[in-house]
């Protein structure tokens, strides 16, 4: 079965969850509306339920076969794509000066969703164009944003993050291509990069590589580094010095192409200067924080087909009988299938909340909050990253459970969600370096006030349940508050061991805090939209969905947030291992 | 990397964890010396190292093509299953009067580790093979079991179980396949079987299927499914009406072929009851319950060699610098990746402690305990099937995770291991219906006393590590304690919900009521492992590994253990969803 973008439901979470109806009424979003937002929601859902979904299971049997230098991406994806970007959908929240549409982040984070729910393959590629969009507009001279930008928002053109080498994967210190000055204001750049993703393929005339090489006698490390552009033809429509030199056989998203990439073959590839010399790495990381929200979303999409294809099967397949059945009952009517099963939807609707959340946060940034608008998105991008691209790959692996023996054959295309999600927790920056970030850079923003104003937050759902104080929540208050006062003694923990300098106690429990942290957070997501589906019941809406979400809520908290108490132990209490592991691991 | 059998790690969970040495002194195990035990394992291991573990990725690329009605197996398995037979490893712990080698079923237990951490895809065939044999040597005739059991034991014959049928998987009431008297003492056997294992294949002459069908007349339900004997090849040397109608394309253990098979095409395949008519499930049980322990022991096998994998690489693979380092330091110095390896390690070795412990209680059975032997392992296995398996996706996933990018590369390995681990949870009873045979049928033997019993067993590690005071423990008797705690009253809790007809009570919270169980099991059986190293290291041994233990018996209670409260809650006060599900699926 295919997937149906589920609008209404992320509507909701745009504007009960992260705040878009008190964004559009602070006059922070201009003069969009409630029905414009609506409005573009269900044109996305469209696009991807009937133009891009369809694609999904076609890009993994046909993969991206490589001949001669040229990648062939698998039947019908150019013409998607060419649907897609004269839909206007590549420059949604990019800026109009260059062509945008200037919309926020926040209904774009929903577009993305879609995109990636309807193939993770297909979305992938304006996902790395979008983060070039932003490299290039906060970084680049006004030469090459007039040169390139607009191409790049249509969509005409797409871009590619060219970090990883054989020897420098999470490390980039460790990396060695070149660049040197060709005395024209250009460079030449040589170097082998690997899993290079859309590095070479077959959807637009030209593809923009943004590649990060070492200068001669540039300091040694990161902060050696500087980035370039380095397109596939240079403006007098010439080949440029680069090639894809090897595609890579992959667990999942086939319909991908992992390049392994050659510049510098006859002399070295032409390339321009992004920023400042040897400040390349900051740049990367203005799109790689953009490419890690995105990310998430991914995990988020991926969970919600897989919880539909799911959610479909189990209604259908019928197995045994629950108690005082006559006939055989549908699985889904089998307590342990519909434990699965709202495990899936809980997860990924949590999850859906964190990145929403960082979203607004973005957009608060331009709006008059500013700052400290920047600092709770900085906070939670790692947050929302790894905590929705490890769910994503829970739920899709509860959705092959599902399907029982079905889910092992791969005709049913359950087993495809499972391997596509698997790369998300892996690429742009795996989730353990995200866990390290969380820990290391993003709880000490402005002394630790950040992060305490987000659990502040989050005790605010608290006690709207306990307010609202409707019997079908259950133990919800209860156990979030006990998740939410967990994540409290850990991040005091955690910033006590930063403060009298002994990272290693902060590193050996990132893990475990991330995910309490996602926990926590995710928890207080569903509570607020249960809170505002509670008082649409209470106002006399009859909507079936309002009583879902707090029946959603509620299973989250009994049986997810419970963990959280053994989390904070693992975090607070389980560090020893960093002395003795070497030892345990020896045998 | 290929796989290295853990011989001396093994042979101490066999003495220390499961009891092998009591059990020798006991004289319950006949004239086998440690000696003999151990000269075993090593050999098993030689093999399973240089015989079987290079078939594996050869497998998973040739895959099993069928033309014709002919399985072709991967280049090399034919040489190598005679190679296995030639050893009389099939027959390990068969009985003597049919060729077998009588040995204990826990020391078969620690060989069937061996053969599927080196192939699953290979292991999977013997392990049919074994269920059939105990099947057969249960309920078979006198005529039956001398023409067939001495081939099945030597394994010059190989057999599958033929179950499932389309619209029949987990609930066998459904299944539909026919079978009529032919008046001469066989039956005509008509029908369609899906995923049959190594329904068809080249490795020996004949294939022994053992199939449920219904005689005409037979009561609905599972109450009218008898059990045949249908073989490949009839005593006259005739081919029988049966045949492979396609093969599955599927997710992983691509070298183990898994047919759609047709019986009857030509008025009806020929076939011997098995036991009595109407009473197949009875006989079909009884070869599914070995075959739940031996999956189990796939998990456990598959997470070894997707740990040994990872340890290699993180040991070589360098990427960033741990505190004060000079020079960049290999990934296995980091907190995460040390965190992830432990958690792979201790996963694993607990998995392994249940599954010999309940080998044990099968051994047990047979000796001067008798019925409270046979009741302990039926305790047990759901348990050790589940965990065991369970945790074989989490290990697996973990060692991609290891790998970084380099884990989503096919040619690495490491994702062969995740794919290949992903049907555990599902063939021979999902981990839902394992979870539902614990609570409803395992938990209530004998009144509730099984049960605690094994309570009372773990209880006795924590007197142990409590009385041995080593500070190496760290908080390992304390974490303990809290998870047996929480296993009994959410056993208390099970128990008096059955009790008081409240069956949905007890199935809401199966799952993680069988998760809290492998958790204390697990955690119970590392702490044994570390007593017993704590006291040799206080009679003066040196060995590293007994150190290793007890740091790791001390990372799993501080990281994993604390697991334990959050699943207790999600039983006892977790079930509401039961209710609210059909709500909370619906929107």
């Amino acid at each position: 079965m295919s997937y149906r973008a589920p609008v209404a439901e992320m509507a909701f979470a745009l504007r009960h969850v992260a705040g878009l109806d008190q964004a559009i009424a602070s006059g922070a979003l201009g003069d969009l509306t409630i029905e414009d937002a609506e409005a573009i929601l269900h044109e996305a859902g469209r696009v991807a339920d009937s133009v891009i979904a369809p694609l999904n299971k076609v890009g993994d049997r046909h993969g991206t076969p490589l001949h001669d230098g040229v990648v062939t991406t698998p039947p019908g994806w150019k013409a998607a794509y060419r649907t897609w970007i004269e839909g206007g959908w590549n420059g949604l929240s990019a800026e109009p000066d260059y062509g945008g549409q200037g919309l926020p982040l926040l209904i774009n984070a929903a577009c993305n969703e879609m995109w990636n729910a309807a193939s993770i393959a297909f979305g992938l590629c304006p996902l790395l164009t979008a983060g070039a969009i932003e490299a290039l507009t906060a970084h680049g001279s006004e030469e090459l944003k007039a040169r390139y930008l607009g191409k790049l928002v249509s969509g005409e053109w797409t871009a590619t993050m060219n970090l990883t080498e054989p020897q420098a994967g999470s490390d980039l210190s460790l990396l060695r291509s070149r660049a040197e000055p060709a005395g024209d204001g250009s460079y030449r750049i040589t170097g082998s990069k690997i899993y290079i993703t859309y590095g070479e393929h077959d959807l637009t005339d030209n593809i923009v590589h943004l590649v990060l090489a070492r200068l001669k006698d540039a300091p040694a490390g990161t902060r050696g580094i500087s980035l370039f552009l380095v397109p596939k033809f240079l403006p007098d429509g010439s080949r440029n010095d680069l090639r894809c030199s090897g595609i890579e056989h992959k667990l999942g998203i086939h319909g991908s192409p992992t390049c392994s990439m050659a510049f510098g073959d006859h002399g070295g590839a032409t390339g321009w200067l992004i920023g400042e010399e040897n400040r390349g790495l900051a740049c990367m990381f203005t799109m790689m924080n953009s490419a890690r929200l995105n990310v998430g979303l991914q995990g988020v999409g991926i969970a919600e087909r897989a919880y539909q294809q799911a959610l479909t099967y189990a209604r259908d397949r019928r197995q045994g009988r629950t108690t005082g059945a006559e006939t055989t009952s549908p699985i889904v009517e089998h307590a342990d299938v519909q434990r699965m099963l709202l495990t899936m939807k809980a997860y990924t609707a949590a999850a859906r909340g964190i990145c929403y959340v960082t979203a607004e946060g973005l957009d608060a940034a331009h709006g008059p909050e500013g700052k400290a608008g920047n600092d709770r998105a900085s906070l939670l991008t790692p947050v929302a990253k790894a905590f929705a691209t490890d769910i994503a790959n829970e739920v899709t692996s509860l959705g092959v459970q599902v399907h029982g023996g079905m889910g092992f054959v791969e005709e049913t295309g359950a087993a495809q969600h499972m391997r596509d999600a698997r790369i998300l927790a892996i690429y742009e920056g795996t989730n353990g370096i995200q866990a390290i970030d969380l820990v290391t850079r993003k709880l000490p923003l402005n002394g630790g006030a950040t992060v305490q104003a987000q659990i502040a937050s989050m005790r605010r759902a608290v006690e709207g349940v306990l307010k609202d104080a409707a019997p079908a929540f259950g133990h919800t208050a209860a156990r979030l508050r006990a998740a939410i006062e967990s994540l409290d003694r850990a991040t005091s923990f955690q910033l006590k061991a930063l403060g009298s300098n002994r990272p290693d106690a902060a590193l050996a429990g990132a893990t475990p805090y991330l995910r309490l942290f996602g926990l926590a957070q995710g928890g207080a997501c569903l509570a607020r939209a249960a809170l505002a589906s509670s008082a649409a019941l209470k106002a006399g809406e009859t909507d079936p969905a309002h009583a879902a979400r707090i029946a959603l809520a509620r299973f989250y908290a009994e049986n997810l947030l419970v963990a959280a108490g053994g989390l904070e132990e693992s975090v607070i209490d389980g560090g020893a291992f960093t002395e003795g592991a070497a030892l345990a691991l020896a045998s």
